[in-house]
């Protein structure tokens, strides 16, 4: 009697244990199945999934931060949505529905804050890391009228400050959180029409937000704030014919590789390359359609591009050195998203109308292995806890 | 009765549980104990000693790399001793005696390989990460009396290679080791004598090793190896009247500000700039004694130094942007190696000769704590599992 309760209590033990079991995080990484509301959990040393996370609300659009020991993910939902979840465990930890309608978020240098950029109601609200308890609320108010402006371009940067950009407003704001409940908001004002999303340098120095209402970029040089916001690349796009934008691109990372910076050009064919030493154009690549993500492989000596529909099933690379296209593959409709591993040697890209994540040799272009995931859109992995900016 | 049973037995598997309880290795760290041949395991969210693994054997001049998920740490001893340990069960996995003297390792980009580099006898071994088997041994024969060599500057590089110096030979070998049992080994001859250490850019570009019997650097592009060895430097010291060199400096690591790198001078309270667009000498940095590590934090914005003896009981901050000293601290005699958190928000020290770490917050400069340590010297985060040549 003794020995069979003993036997059934250690299989209980033994078989409700896996929810919380002992490894190593640096490896693991999520996916967003934005149609079930979902996140798939991954690990890229044997390419492997993991599990499901359920729950997690609207998840077109959404993105990701993790804590800084690897174990939380902070889901950004398009309805509001901020979710906690453990990913060792596989489970959710807290959720609130934060807002109406959001747009990515970050999490500060020290990992203590979560923040999210709300377009309804516009501005940018701040939580507990540990417990999703808002710590503080920016309302993005505008003008003499007090309108409220929609966020874009949610970044953390050194020091404990978040910059973010406001799209009606044409500013870029700058919140020193060291003391969360009391942020010191720095305002930049006319820095160009309609800042549609913005990237902020690896080392977390050059804050620069693409404009959708006139030609150009807003640079912000965080080091020296009292320079204010300089425009570059006014030259991008003058006099020429506008293409219709399929889909707005995404400034998410920051293809660096040597002194060039590799930007997505809005609606043309085009990836735009920067010298970052003197903020001025050098060189326009043409790729094969309107570029999306425009990512660097770690060691910056490739370049990885999606693209909007109609050529969304194509992903080209181009090489840092001669500037040209060297590899175009096609691995389905609807790549929206990839992911280096964390030294670059694969690449992981979601193909949605497949249902699908593809994964890449980054040296030798070989498809490696296709996993199932259900409509899957961002990838992200968990380097991002290390990363500035990310 | 049964329940008192039951209770016991929750009670064994509760006490028996914590040597692998489930949690994120993002902010970990593990701290050389040198004396007791023993490493400390840390945290970095709360600033915490989380245990002690013994039996590692000589650890003077130990260092240390991480498996890709940032559960094992593989450690390099003076003594030839390769041991991998979980970091999370703080306990040995593996430990192999595989050379008389060896002068530290790496791990492929990966994560399946681990290469150790020896005096005696000189040469590289390459090791299966997982078992710790031997798979290849490269032998640094030189010469036509076939001369053995101590290898020196040992990293990693994007697609699959290892980089190392041969300090008698005067040579740097580059090895692919796509084909882990027959390593393609490409040879760069007369590079200068006798290489010392070695440093790779973060983007793994660029390998460059200082060199003891002559003035200058030898820079060495592995994305155009036909351009083969080029002198860096050259006037580095020239006519100038040598110092004694109370201790080598180190080259680990770049210490890298936008196109500015940073490292010491040998035998001279100097740290050299170099532009790494020209690679020019930039300029000279007065310091307060002869400059060991040279280390950037993260953002690039400030590079902490610290000293040979007689000065080895002090760090400097400098600013990369002024170029000049910002901040003197004494945290106490034998400052050995230094560590910032993952984003740079923190900096832990070992303060050798008061058996203590010292931990700063790297923008007010403030000491935030001291830990207690036995003779610590090497500091090593888990975020180095995700750099490429660290």
């Amino acid at each position: 009697m003794i020995r069979s309760v003993l036997v059934s209590l250690t299989l209980i033990i033994t078989t409700s244990a896996p929810v919380a079991y002992a490894r190593g995080t640096g490896d693991l990484g999520l996916v967003i199945e934005r149609a079930s509301g979902s996140i798939q959990i991954i690990e890229t040393t044997n390419n492997s999934s993991l599990g499901r996370v359920e729950g997690l609300g609207d998840l077109s659009h959404a993105s990701a931060v993790y804590s800084r020991d690897e174990q939380y993910a902070y889901i950004f939902g398009r309805d509001g949505g901020l979710t906690k979840v453990d990913i060792i465990a596989q489970k959710i930890v807290k959720r609130t529905l934060q807002a109406g309608n959001s747009i990515g978020g970050a999490i500060s240098q020290d990992g203590s804050l979560v923040a999210v950029s709300n377009y309804t109601p516009g501005g940018v609200k701040i939580f507990d890391s540990g417990t999703l308890e808002l710590v503080a609320n920016i309302p993005a108010t505008y003008g003499d009228e007090k309108k409220t402006s929609k966020v874009i371009g949610l970044v953390d940067a050194p020091g404990k400050k978040f910059v973010f950009s406001l799209w009606d407003a044409n500013e870029i704001w700058v919140a020193d959180v060291s003391q969360p409940a009391k942020p010191q908001i720095e305002k930049f004002k006319n820095i160009g029409r309609n800042p549609y999303d913005a990237l902020i340098s690896p080392d977390g120095r050059y804050y620069i937000a693409g404009l959708f209402g006139e030609d150009g970029m807003a640079l912000l040089d965080l080091w020296n704030l009292n320079a204010g916001v300089k425009r570059i690349l006014d030259n991008y796009g003058k006099g020429e014919q506008k293409l219709p934008v399929y889909k707005m691109p995404h400034l998410e990372g920051w293809a660096m590789a040597g002194t060039y910076a590799f930007v997505p050009a809005v609606g043309r064919h085009e990836v735009l390359v920067i010298d970052t030493q003197t903020w001025t154009e050098a060189g326009r690549i043409k790729v094969h359609g309107q570029p999306i993500f425009v990512m660097a492989r770690p060691d910056g000596r490739n370049i990885w591009v999606n693209f909007a529909i109609p050529n969304n099933d194509t992903l080209q690379v181009i090489d840092t050195q001669s500037l040209e296209v060297i590899k175009t593959m096609q691995p389905g409709k609807g790549v929206l998203h990839m992911e280096f591993e964390p030294r670059g040697e694969e690449v992981w890209a979601s193909v949605r109308d497949k249902d699908q994540l593809v994964i890449y040799d980054t040296e030798t272009f070989e498809e490696l292995k296709r996993l199932p995931a259900e409509k899957p859109s961002g990838i992200f992995s968990t380097t991002r806890a290390h990363k500035i900016g990310l």
